[in-house]
């Protein structure tokens, strides 16, 4: 974990007056690490530390455990605070981690305003923009001026996620402006702020999947984004803090679907039983898929005894036709999650992986080849050329295979890294070992 | 590529004004994508549409290859104005891929002060925060009252890239405080800035890497991080817009260097002679390699022809253990590139890996066992218990070496995606089957 410089000094404090100084001047973060450092039986001492904001701000930064610990260990005057004072959205990732009996109870204790708002949000899908925005937002209404706007900004939104842009609203609350707090300090009080504000707003639907969100924040350079309902009315806004949270948890489960870890979203340092869980049924279901793939060889027994280079041969072909086909699947399933590519880019991508592809499998043939002819024996020359051959087909079709599967599961509106690169190899063993003996047993008999 | 729903009416307009009017109110990446689809010819004639202040947002945002045309088809004066009023990170991005002639050029038609800042950021190593940072900032004198402060930044602060943040330095320029806009504008005018600007400052060195930069600023959810230099002097601010094309960058790079593409940043839509180039060597390297993995077999070919079934087996003992491979590394590469472990958690994750290797590695030996016990002969069950045996233990190196590469790599402040998944499971091949049949010779001398 990254640590400011600030923080080492912190297990060094002896004095608990001096800790309770530190703990409210350090930034929120630094202090829930320091808490969760913590032996169990310490974490609410620590925490009652706190004042009031830096507790509510603290909180927010803890893990689930940990948050659910306190609102067990402290008294409930303080929890109640703390969650009523919690931005909406991480309240609903909170409650999201909480047993359903607490919830109730926490939100029975919430004011009406705080508890209806989070049903709001708790109404929407997970994953949807809908769930991770915050309704603190800054409204104006369309006929101000920047001076009285500016005025009503002071006055009366403090507690909001970001001042950095106000959403103007007509009559029916539908959205039809935005302005920036920069355009409002640098033009004229007297300016009216339909006249600076932009009239085409970037937004996004409630049902707007996260990854959109993000990608449409960092296209546009938005440090805060829009959320509007079916009327267009405004509902919220999703900042950027979010969206930075949003774009590491999808690459990493990019990056762990490729490799066949279930979800997706193990931590580095999940228990070893989570690990398990994530890894093992894959492992196992691979397995049973790859019998089919080794099945292919089974009946061709006889032809390794009587050619045994081939059992030489075999690992080649299949390891360097899966990596192959596992360079084109994370550089394609990259380029879909990034939003650089998108479905309709099928052919052009294609035609590139084609044409990168022959030479590969040219090359990659030649090389097979050329070691076959080294390693076989000289009654067995002519394996050579099978053996290139069918190197240069199954690194072909492997490069197109990383290619389209993705771009297809996109089409379908499916995840594109289903096709994990282990999944992809299995099939091409498959398909590669069978045309390999097929064609083997074939030359065996007119060779010999 | 995403795009913003007003775009497509674009394509639909005839008329030159309306285009120009259009042109000029769309958000400036989407005319930048406009232009980019023009045909070359056109593309500066579009260009030539765009006001002074939109042609310098569009500017920004054209790939180099579309800048470097439009600097040679724009009249020289236009592309002065341009390049003038770019801003310094930017400007030095656009100087890296251009001609050194033309950069030189450039360099010259800047104003003195601009000129300097641009020399001052080329001057730091790539991959840095002191290339990717901008120096136009906001600074604040100690003494001000909040009111001075306010209206300092409307006169002379328009022309920085963020005045969210504001800067204070003492007489010597040294980083003192931090201020937000919001505290300035929740505060009455007649505080002092020292009075709620913050005197614990997260920042870096001109040196840090931009990885670390975007840790540190997403870990305390800013929307700009001061640089300083060595003397602790303010040089320059890192915008967040910046950390999210880092990070995005970052993860690109994990992903398709785990999948051994060389450099990791091949672009899903880059010429094929380029993907050739990206992956090709590697591919050839492996095919090296893995010779060594085979030539482990090589020697056993009598074995495998009284043996056929080996031929079958090996596949799944290569296949499963590199799976497990690839699943660790993935995990702990990711983990340490979002910086959710350090080497320092070395121990840990390895305990975890361990634990759950244990249960992999017995499951799945187990799997083995049974397949080998099903497809050998009556005369060779006892392949079975040899074929258990390896995986398990194979499986379970697999999981370790997957865990502790990348963390000794890191440790050794190298990349930790240094380590390909199929460069591991091709050294795992090597020692799997090195091991596999060694033990089935020896236990064939027994048996038989």
């Amino acid at each position: 974990m990254l640590t400011w410089e600030g923080r080492a000094e912190l297990s060094n404090i002896a004095d608990l007056n001096q800790l309770k100084v530190e703990l409210n001047r350090l930034p929120a973060v630094d202090v829930g690490d320091y808490i969760v450092e913590q032996p169990i039986e310490k974490r609410a001492i620590a925490f009652r530390l706190l004042n009031k904001d830096q507790a509510i701000a603290v909180f927010e930064y803890l893990p689930s455990e940990v948050q659910e610990e306190l609102i067990e260990a402290l008294h409930a005057t303080q929890v109640c605070q703390i969650v009523e004072a919690m931005s909406p959205d991480d309240r609903v990732e909170l409650f999201d981690e909480l047993p359903a009996k607490v919830v109730k109870r926490l939100l029975q204790q919430l004011s009406p305003e705080e508890r209806q708002v989070t049903a709001t949000i708790l109404g929407y899908p997970e994953g949807t923009a809908g769930r991770v925005m915050t309704t603190k937002y800054v409204r104006l209404q369309q006929g101000l001026t920047i001076g009285e706007a500016l005025n009503k900004i002071r006055r009366y939104d403090e507690d909001k996620e970001t001042i950095y842009y106000a959403y103007v609203t007509d009559e029916n609350r539908k959205l039809v402006r935005v302005v920036s707090l920069r355009q409002l300090l640098f033009t004229i009080p007297e300016a009216y702020v339909r006249d600076v504000a932009s009239d085409r707003v970037v937004k996004v639907k409630t049902e707007t999947p996260q990854e959109e969100v993000a990608q449409i924040m960092k296209r546009y350079d938005l440090i805060a984004l829009p959320v509007v309902d079916r009327e267009d009315k405004l509902v919220g806004i999703v900042t950027i803090d979010d969206v930075v949270d949003i774009l590491e948890e999808e690459a990493t489960e990019d990056i762990q679907k490729l490799a066949g870890v279930s979800g997706g979203d193990e931590a580095a340092l999940s228990p070893p039983q989570v690990t398990l869980r994530k890894r093992f049924p894959w492992l196992l279901a691979n397995i049973g898929l790859y019998v089919g793939a080794a099945s292919a060889i089974a009946p061709f027994q006889q032809v390794i005894s009587v050619v045994p280079v081939l059992a030489v041969i075999m690992p080649i072909l299949s390891n360097t036709s899966g990596n192959v086909a596992i360079q084109a699947l994370s550089v394609t399933v990259r380029g879909l999650g990034v939003g650089e590519v998108t479905p309709k880019d099928t052919f052009k991508i294609l035609r590139k992986e084609i044409l990168a592809g022959l030479g590969t499998s040219v090359g990659l043939g030649l090389s097979l080849g050329i070691l076959s002819l080294i390693w076989s024996p000289p009654q067995e020359r002519w394996v050579a050329i099978v053996a290139a051959l069918v190197m240069a087909v199954n690194v072909f079709v492997a490069a197109s295979m990383g290619t389209v599967l993705p771009m297809g599961l996109k089409r379908l509106k499916l995840d594109p890294a289903l096709i994990s690169g282990p999944l992809l190899t299995t099939l091409l063993d498959a398909v590669g070992f069978l045309t390999f003996l097929t064609l083997i047993s074939v030359a065996l008999k007119i060779f010999r």
